[in-house]
């Protein structure tokens, strides 16, 4: 019989704690850069239409921008605005000089084409890595404006010293904003990745053999001790609404006292999705300035 | 106990006849265009240097082309081309207005950044579909042109009225040209994919789980009956030279005698690969021609 205690065994993928740190290298890589060139990187933020939750997501990242000296520059659109209209915004941001990354929030209003509004963005100012260029650099191992959520579930796992290379990885998404792309990134890395989702017929029998279980599926404590493998590292990407109405992450509890590592909701993912976002304007600007 | 006959059991993904089929109706539909636009659709085939199996390759996807009346405009440069000198001829071909599909045969000459030479090409006239944007057009879900040797590999599974989605797919091959855009399409049609290769720690495991294997690790024999599950598919696209010096696929004879479904080396994945290869021009022609 094994004795297990009550106290949480899991060490912490602690994002909140990177992502500062992070964002203190990134203030002083942005002062140097204004210092030097006399001018900073500029993120254009676009929020069409009232989706309460989008309202905080923008406001994050533009706290996560000024935090850091990165110019944002907000534009708040109307939910009736047209695909059209939209699409023409893009286009002038596409050539203003002063704008090294566009970021467009999701979600769109109903009957917009999330397609074509994020395939107008120009790949060079695609800090969310969502424009199919951007996709497939990822996929061929060039990541230089790495897609935010997933590059940022890796530096969380670089930071805690876990290797993905040869190990089972499985993803639960196989989205195009997460699970894809997340893939790729983790195929790159020699990793073995399992992509899941909502149709895989035994979804156990994967959880069970991963050393690395990423869970993005909106399902408050889907994944549950049972779920996982004795020191697995669990990453939780999840938001969804509990029984209670409070937003949970996937991860039930009692993961906590299986699992090795576990990244917490909120202050696991979600701050080093901010982080990534702005690492990548200050990329992309220091690629226009030739600096990269 | 059970009593197995000696007579395969497994049933033949037959690319040789699917491809021939294909080439039928592709004829049939060069001949319209023709008659209608008096017009064909051309690929330009680049060869650098010597490698025999090369040669053997070109050699059969222009055969491919004149079957089915698709003009092929041949380049064959000495291996010491230097590399501007192909990036170059790439930009002519470009902007050839006859030329709907550029052609640049792997692999190039040491030396060459293969990289450099496959993003010169026009994504328009990709059809390899090696260039980042294809790529990532395939990753999100938009095949228009689809990558050759897996499209393939689909085409062959739903010819035998195989539905991959909510299957457990397992793909040994994690490179650039066939495992990464394999992994894509896969997860576009959900099916649950797991990718495996060299620093996979137990192949087994995986491959005794996987309702489809999809293998192309060159090393011949690799994949026996023992690896796979009863009434497992398993598709070769491996090519390796065995212990005689003959050229062989990854999966071992006795596969057969326990898989429902296998593909032959060759007569399997490789006839389909050209196949696409060419619809794949027939395609980016429609669209030059707003056909499509």
């Amino acid at each position: 019989m094994r004795c297990r205690s009550s106290v949480k065994r899991a060490q912490t993928l602690d994002g909140r704690a990177l992502a500062k740190r992070r964002e203190e290298r990134l203030r002083n890589e942005v002062e140097a850069l204004r210092a030097k060139h006399g001018k900073v990187p500029g993120l254009a933020v676009v929020l069409v239409g009232n989706d309460p939750a989008s309202h905080v997501y923008v406001s994050r990242k533009q706290q996560a921008c000024r935090r850091v000296g990165v110019m944002d520059r907000e534009y708040r659109l109307p939910a009736d605005t047209s695909e059209d209209a939209l699409v023409g915004l893009i286009a002038k941001l596409n050539r203003d000089a002063d704008i090294n990354g566009i970021l467009v929030q999701l979600p769109l209003p109903e009957g917009m084409s999330k397609g074509r509004v994020l395939q107008s963005i120009s790949p060079d100012k695609d800090v969310d890595a969502f424009h199919a260029e951007s996709m497939g650099h990822a996929l061929i191992g060039d990541e230089s404006l790495a897609p935010c959520t997933p590059y940022g579930v890796l530096l969380l796992l670089d930071e805690a010293g876990i290797d993905v290379a040869g190990r089972d990885v499985v993803v639960i998404n196989h989205s195009n904003l997460i699970g894809k792309p997340l893939a790729a990134l983790l195929m790159n890395r020699n990793a073995t990745v399992t992509v899941c989702h909502k149709g895989t017929k035994d979804l156990l029998h994967h959880t069970r053999n991963a050393d690395i279980l990423v869970t993005a599926t909106g399902v408050p404590g889907l994944i549950n001790a049972a779920a996982i493998k004795e020191g697995a590292v669990v990453v939780d990407v999840g938001l969804g609404r509990a029984k209670d109405g409070t937003l949970k992450g996937d991860v039930a509890d009692d993961v906590w006292e299986k699992a090795s590592w576990v990244s917490p909701v909120p202050g696991g993912v979600g701050p080093m999705t901010i982080s990534v976002l702005v690492e990548n304007t200050v990329r992309s600007f220091r690629r226009k300035m030739g600096l990269a």
